[in-house]
């Protein structure tokens, strides 16, 4: 019997960007694919349910060599973590209809390497879109940078940027269940406002109403600043650095501002490592891989005991990628941002 | 018996200084000491022989509160380390006569406490001048700051800036000694010749002579740096920042191009941190005081077995002890400056 050929939506990269990011830099190709495997690979054809527009990948939208991560090929299908389920499978450890997750393409179906792909937890009950969140890469990030990097302790006073966030959102509940002092700053009301009555955290501010930083971190720590949970760089890195705390800890998770800005905000203020004999260390959820399945059990059972909840943003459609991905990156999303592509298969 | 009144020249702060440090900043007076202690203290009187000029004073010369260390005031005299021979003790552990070190005046005489001294070794067989240089607070800094701050292997290729002064000679040799490949930048030729005829550096080179300081760590660091000890800050650090390796450490021990500069270089590479999951650490000697009787005794067979050497340059007179200063901050030292303000008395 001749394989099937069924058509398949793909999100694409149309040439590597250079000044800011626009909705038009990625384009929407309607394709064909061919359900069907190749002999001898193991690999895995997949049905894509959710996929996840990270900062991260802005980077990969630029030509740069010796980076972690590659960079996106102009004409080349936009990759990235989703959620998805298996049509064919040539690799012993997943079956036709069983969910995945792991890298995947930007499109209705992908075939990838079947070792990259992690099974769903067997009678998994959270949402799908979980695992691209509190139990996917940025679970794992806020896990991991906080409990790992951070050397976090009772009554220490923390302060997170991007703090609604996919990330800062669960670093800010883990240091509350911990027992510290938690601030976040966010960029509008609604997420100022999220912050304090739905995550938990003691104070929170919108930084873009702030014309002085450091007095705002003035206000908000009088006693200083133990931990900062660095997600935007620039003049918040700068501000806090003035105010921190000997023996403080900075976990560089990411620098969000740089990310689109041309002429990227210097740091004046590095000097107070010195004086506050502080740590700055960044840090790549990749390295943590290994504590997949600690995040998974962990998180779930604070997830079920309801001690920490995880706001998420689905936008509808494929072919509003794009436009989720520019969200991410103009703070137009509250919670983790995900894309929708299609609802599993019953038939599968 | 009236107690005695001695000529003491005193080095004294004549104001804050807010723009660049000039010798006519400090002021020397004609002063007098009175050869007795309060009773009912622990007081020490001390003859002064030798005085340290470090960078970390210029910062006391401003208006700071909040420092991890005090200004000086106006009117006052200068303190900082030295090593001084007792006069009169009112301390149990200290008898007239016994060489000290610790913090004392710029200036002849000094009542000071006993217990913020430290005898030097009984049997002592090193240059005086060592308490102030290798055996004193720049090899505490370097020992520390080197084997307790930059995680150090066999292999590592190390960095290190201003690294013929006095904390840099050494921790280049430490380096050497641990198999590592070490590189240098120094301010002249002469300084550059040094690091590689004296203390064994590898490479080194004349960091003002470089147009182009990325291009020159390239040159010397084919396979990146892992270690960069932190001695100057600047642009220097930004270079850095973009040849450092995955897992590198940056040891944050100074950073001088700072302290005489009214619009410092800011840093535009941090960002480099999170691809490279790189720590940056800065760290105080005081926290480590604790290890002085280790680097004594460690650093101390190191120099008997001549597998490190240490260059010191002094400065004849009390009276040229600005001066003396200046030439720290401008890299007109070349090793350990010292400033000599009498022999012992070997009548005491
Ligand atoms: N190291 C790792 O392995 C790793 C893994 C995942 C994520 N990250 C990093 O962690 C950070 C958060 O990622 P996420 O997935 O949780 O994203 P997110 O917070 O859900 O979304 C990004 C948020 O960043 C904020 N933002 C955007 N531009 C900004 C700017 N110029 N200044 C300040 N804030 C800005 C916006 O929130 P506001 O409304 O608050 O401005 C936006 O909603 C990013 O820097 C990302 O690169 C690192
Ligand atoms: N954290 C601590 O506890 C601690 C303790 C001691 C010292 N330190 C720091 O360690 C560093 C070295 O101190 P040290 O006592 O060993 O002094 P040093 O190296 O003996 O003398 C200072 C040297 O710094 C260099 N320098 C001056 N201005 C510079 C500039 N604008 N750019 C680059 N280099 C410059 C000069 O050498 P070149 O000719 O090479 O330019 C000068 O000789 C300083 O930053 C100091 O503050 C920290």
């Amino acid at each position: 019997m001749a394989a099937m050929v069924v058509k398949n939506r793909q999100i694409m990269l149309k040439d590597y960007v250079t000044g800011s990011f626009e909705v038009s830099d990625l384009q929407l190709h309607d394709g064909t694919c061919l359900l069907q495997l190749q002999e001898g690979t193991k690999d895995v054809l997949l049905k894509n349910l959710y996929i996840s527009p990270d900062p991260y990948m802005r980077g990969r939208m630029q030509k740069r060599t010796n980076s972690y991560v590659d960079s996106f090929l102009p004409g080349s299908v936009i990759t990235g973590f989703g959620v998805s389920q298996v049509v064919l499978s040539s690799h012993p450890k997943f079956s036709k209809g069983d969910f995945v997750t792991g890298f995947t393409g930007w499109e209705d179906f992908s075939i990838v390497k079947g070792e990259s792909l992690r099974p769903l937890p067997t009678g998994n009950s959270f949402p799908l879109t979980h695992f691209l969140g509190v139990l996917g890469m940025p679970g794992l990030t806020a896990y991991a940078g906080f409990y790992k990097v951070c050397s976090p302790k009772e009554g220490d006073n923390v302060f997170v940027s991007a703090a609604s966030g996919a990330v800062g959102q669960l670093v800010g509940q883990f240091a509350k269940l911990l027992g510290c002092y938690v601030v976040g700053s966010a960029g509008s009301k609604e997420k100022v406002d999220l912050l304090k009555s739905t995550f938990g955290f003691d104070e929170a501010f919108n930084y873009r109403e702030q014309t002085d930083l450091d007095a705002a971190l003035k206000k908000y720590f009088p006693n200083g600043i133990d931990i900062y949970f660095e997600n935007v760089g620039g003049k918040m890195l700068d501000a806090v650095l003035n105010n921190i705390n000997v023996f403080a800890r900075i976990a560089v998770c990411g620098m969000i501002s740089r990310y689109e800005s041309a002429e990227p905000y210097a740091i004046q203020n590095l000097i107070q490592l010195i004086p506050k004999r502080a740590k700055m260390q960044g840090f790549l959820a990749t390295d943590f891989s290994h504590l997949y399945p600690e995040v998974t059990e962990k998180v779930g059972v604070l997830l079920k005991e309801k001690k920490v909840v995880y706001i998420e943003d689905v936008t509808e459609g494929l072919e509003n990628a794009p436009t989720a991905m520019l969200d991410v990156l103009h703070g137009k999303n509250v919670g983790k941002k995900i894309v929708k592509v299609s609802d599993p298969d019953i038939n599968l």
